[in-house]
């Protein structure tokens, strides 16, 4: 037995964890552009990065630790992603690490970046940030916010886990991304904190499951970044362990900050649900589900409160799984829009499809009438402020 | 040897052919909505459809005639697409014909249809057209105006081929289509007709090489819908023959609508050319190729006319091909912007590369460096417009 019970705020909730941001002047305006995470024990590290085949330079540079290591110490940088700069691009983390103070004791120091590709870092810029950091603050806030590019809110959470007889532990997170999110993580950056106990061989299986129904399930606009990056620190320090509860309060943190991402994709007001049931296998239901999260047309539908759901079973017809016309059913959260026996959507189904697509989310459920597998994906709308957005980022 | 002489007009250039199109009031304001082509000779036909899993009613109806079958007459509606109405879909269009006047010995009739999914066709008011109609008239401006639906613009064309030592023979055709349209095939309808003297076994052959080349190479929005068909008429009226000839004229004339298409894009401003050069094969240059065309964020930065090679980049990266961060080098038409050597935009090749992105078609080239496949694909921007568009399709 375990309970899960949040707690205000992010990464200060762990016992050891210090981080903080400020500004080095790469964001105009005096906004916040570079954060730190720190950890007074030294902590295994799980990490999953973005299948892009141009991996940012921080990603490389990780990469170089090895397999298994520990660390204390992640600095991460907004505005410029370090990504396609080449060996150029791991020497120039390397000299801003060597620029640390020597009394913080940092071992394998960890950089992340997010932001335009294609720039050289300033190095020097970012390494006056430890000067103007306070290395022994807890304020997972700045840091929440040093990290954000074309995010609209701060993506922060903290839980507590009470195990019944064995004690609690905590688990914390800081998190940026609205833009590029795509099926299989895009520009998304998430660290998460924790005190458990987890033994050492098993945090890159927890991680990568916790992602494979959060961070992979989400799409903002299909677009896979080349600077992805979910790690999580775990300094034991609760010497408190128990897998079950664990691996479910991580899901619990993971798909949080997920649909705060959806909720926050660029220009987006709405986040919907795309639940595929009764599909051949887990595969095809993700493909499906997948494949309407990402469609335009289908995301224009839903920015429009349009119930055209000849647009989502097109979508599912093109995404090359198994269907038929006559075994398909969609509903628009319990509103009956297509079946077998009712083609034609009536005046009074097409009036509460569209108030249902009034709300701020709902689901859209598909029963495929094959098999038994499900999946469901979460996506947005796409409206003219995601072309605004986007259509001149860089300045 | 010969040579390809562009005509004026459409279908009405080659011999035996007839086509118009009317208003029967399924679009509002009299705009035109139902055409018909017809041959008074019987016709070989080869045709492509659609790879969605839900055929819309006229291609299952279609299907019905078996492999190889002779037809002299189609009927084609705009505004309802027949698509996931069962076998009640087929049974109408079979209503419909069961009106088609006795006189004009009318054999084997096709019905093509695009539109809005998921609405039963209003029978009687389709097939009034038949007594609207003159079915000796010439007047494929009219019929490609009929089958209009988000087109700003009538898509014809036609050609005469002169083969030295043989005779002339013509190609001609109308066609639809500006939304949804991606990489193999969309909503798009196109219509050819000729008088070549085309062996019936090569019919499927000749028209599968020329739409890989065109329509699959075109992209507007990654969505594929339930109705797209490309048709092939072939009457034998000229009794020449030439298979190079023939050839290369179907090219030309499908390549030419579909660029037609891509810049009628919805909303588009700009037709760009995504070259992929030197890739390992042609299957990965042509997935690379496509993923830049469908790449929202690569729609939204030519829109802005933002030379962020950065995203291009990314894009490729994350299309799951072979490639590498120092073999890779990128142009705007003849502007480089990134290469191993050159990896950050100076000033001069910035302002360079933002001249060539204000032109109405531009090319983005990405040598890849790793073999020596290539593959180019067509697309468009994304602006404002589409959202518009797409946001409240059916009123």
């Amino acid at each position: 037995m375990f309970d899960i019970l949040p707690l205000k705020g992010g990464l200060d909730n762990v016992d050891g964890f210090f981080s903080s941001g400020v500004s080095v002047g790469l964001k105009p305006n005096n906004k916040k552009d570079v954060a730190f995470i720190r950890s007074d024990a030294l902590c295994d590290v799980g990490a999953i990065f973005t299948s892009n085949k141009f991996q940012a330079a921080p990603i490389r540079h990780f990469k170089r630790y090895g397999e298994i290591f520990q660390t204390n110490f992640i600095l991460i940088n907004s505005k410029n992603a370090n990504a396609m700069t080449g060996k150029d691009g791991m020497d120039d983390i390397d000299e801003i690490f060597s620029y640390l103070p020597n009394s913080l004791n940092i071992k394998n120091p960890i950089m992340s970046s997010t932001g335009v590709i294609g720039y050289r870092l300033d190095t020097k810029k970012i390494a006056k940030s430890f000067e103007l950091f306070d290395f022994n603050a807890k304020d997972s806030n700045a840091a929440a916010e040093a990290i954000m590019t074309t995010d609209r809110f701060k993506k922060e959470i903290s839980v507590r886990v009470d195990v019944e007889g064995k004690g609690s532990f905590h688990i914390a997170a800081i998190c940026k991304g609205a833009g590029m999110i795509n099926p299989s993580l895009a520009t998304m950056l998430c660290f998460i904190a924790t005190d458990a106990n987890i033994p050492k061989e098993l945090i890159a299986n927890l991680l990568k499951n916790a992602a494979e129904e959060s961070f992979n399930a989400i799409s903002v606009d299909g677009d896979t970044s080349t600077n992805d990056t979910v790690m999580l620190l775990s300094s034991a320090k609760s010497g408190v362990w128990d897998r079950e509860a664990f691996s479910e309060a991580l899901k619990f943190v993971t798909k949080h900050l997920a649909l705060e991402i959806v909720r926050d994709g660029e220009g987006s007001k709405k986040v919907v649900a795309f639940e595929i049931k009764n599909a051949a296998t887990v595969d095809e239901a993700k493909k499906a589900a997948k494949a309407l999260s990402n469609s335009l047309l289908v995301k224009t539908a839903i920015f429009g409160e349009d119930p055209n759901w000849g647009r989502i079973a097109s979508t599912i017809g093109a995404s090359g799984i198994t269907c038929e016309e006559d075994s398909l059913i969609i509903y628009y959260d319990d509103v009956l829009v297509y079946s077998p026996q009712k083609k034609q959507l009536d005046k009074e189904s097409e009036y509460k499809a569209n108030q249902v697509m009034k709300k701020e989310s709902f689901k859209i459920v598909c029963d495929l009438g094959i098999g038994d597998a499900s999946y469901t994906a979460y996506g947005c709308d796409l409206g003219h402020e995601y072309v605004s957005i986007n259509a001149d980022y860089r300045s």
